[in-house]
């Protein structure tokens, strides 16, 4: 999972992406090095939440396209993050109750390219990803949303569980996708709502599970074991489309 | 778009490809050349009801990777092709009215990928695709599918319209995905039914949107144009299975 035109390698450079204050979505620093600017690259992570992965020079080798990244690459982020304030904020400005997407790990660029796409289809206020392991808004995510990362707020949080409970705060009602729940057509998905979406091979974490309010499971007629993550979103969004709208007979 | 685990290149290894009965998505010949081996393998191609594509030495030369394609490439299919009557025997024999989904012409094998995933899940009895153009069981079809591949039948037809019309004659309704139809919650989608899903970029053709009986529309509240084909596939798909099971309220 690389995202080559969003690559900054050397020290400097990475330090001046910081300070220009580019939207960065993961560092990879030599493990056990700690000189000064690589203490100054620490420093700066930290102060703008971007999560550091600590790995050997033999990562950083296979990782680098130019060969000189003396101990560090960065991932910048194609698109600039929102605040959960902001999906909130969009929810009450069309004055609907929010409806606000969680992917717990999606890792695959194209699927959450897609559901973004979904989401604002779907009219859902935003979308929520967590910062560590998943995949963040890179240029192959920006091309699968088709344009929809231009309008539909997607916001990166440190730990979902608690944004959960602070949105809960906030009268949302959580409902997660996942084989073990009711079928989705007898559950009432009407009012604010956050619906939370696993990822690919393991669906979705126990500690995001316990913090759901319903468990939605959609009807599987087949041989295999699951739907692909993005197509099982659009399912369960346009369930609560349908339900907003009253619709159906 | 290349499936490398399955091309075939040069004539003898083409012509004994298809005398072993491999299925085959499609060969690429050297357009003006006529000589013997050339036309077994046209031969073989017509008998076996597989495209030919006529291209120039250059193309021919992009393409290969041997380096010794002697004027043509075949692309294996990497999964036997069912045929049209396999789809309706599988309904009959799970006594339900046929469910099958056409696609017109999906490029992304991702997409066709997730699309026979789906099929499986939401109990249709098949998926057929075109010859022409749309990509085929390739192999990255195969992983996007997750095993579906093994369990639903995909039939690959010479022409799409014509294939509606003669599962018209066996009692099946048609609805084809377009934005000017009737907001699918309000149509009747149960018995027996053909979904018709349009290609990523041009959505359902012309000459197959005719012979349709319904178009059906998924509410878009969005910003951008469309969904992606194998999540409007999923949507619709499973908004069949709502009322094929009653459910909603």
């Amino acid at each position: 999972m690389r995202y080559e035109e969003f690559t900054i390698e050397g020290r400097n450079a990475v330090i001046e992406a910081f300070r220009s204050k580019k939207p960065m979505d993961k560092v990879f620093m030599l493990d056990g090095c700690q000189d000064g600017p690589m203490m100054t690259i620490r420093r700066e992570a930290k102060k703008h939440d971007v999560m550091i992965k600590y790995v050997s020079k033999d990562r950083l080798d296979q990782m680098s396209e130019t060969g000189k990244h003396q101990g560090v690459i960065a991932y910048a982020a194609a698109y600039e993050y929102a605040q959960v304030e902001d999906i909130l904020e969009n929810a009450r400005s069309k004055g609907e109750d929010p409806f606000v997407i969680l992917l717990d790990n999606i890792e695959d660029p194209h699927n959450l390219g897609a559901i973004i796409r979904t989401a604002n289809q779907a009219g859902a206020h935003g979308v929520i990803i967590p910062k560590n392991r998943a995949v963040g808004l890179t240029a192959t995510v920006a091309k699968a949303s088709a344009g929809a990362l231009n309008y539909t707020p997607v916001a990166k949080v440190t730990n979902l569980s608690k944004t959960i409970e602070e949105l809960k705060k906030e009268g949302l009602w959580f409902v997660c996708a996942d084989m073990d729940g009711q079928v989705m057509y007898q559950l009432d998905l009407k009012g604010p709502i956050g619906l939370v979406i696993g990822n690919e091979g393991e669906g979705v974490s126990r500690l995001v599970k316990e913090k759901c309010d319903f468990t939605a499971t959609i009807p599987m007629k087949g041989d295999i074991d699951s739907l692909n993550a993005s197509v099982a979103a659009g399912i369960l969004s346009y369930e609560i489309v349908r339900q907003r709208m009253g619709a159906g007979k």
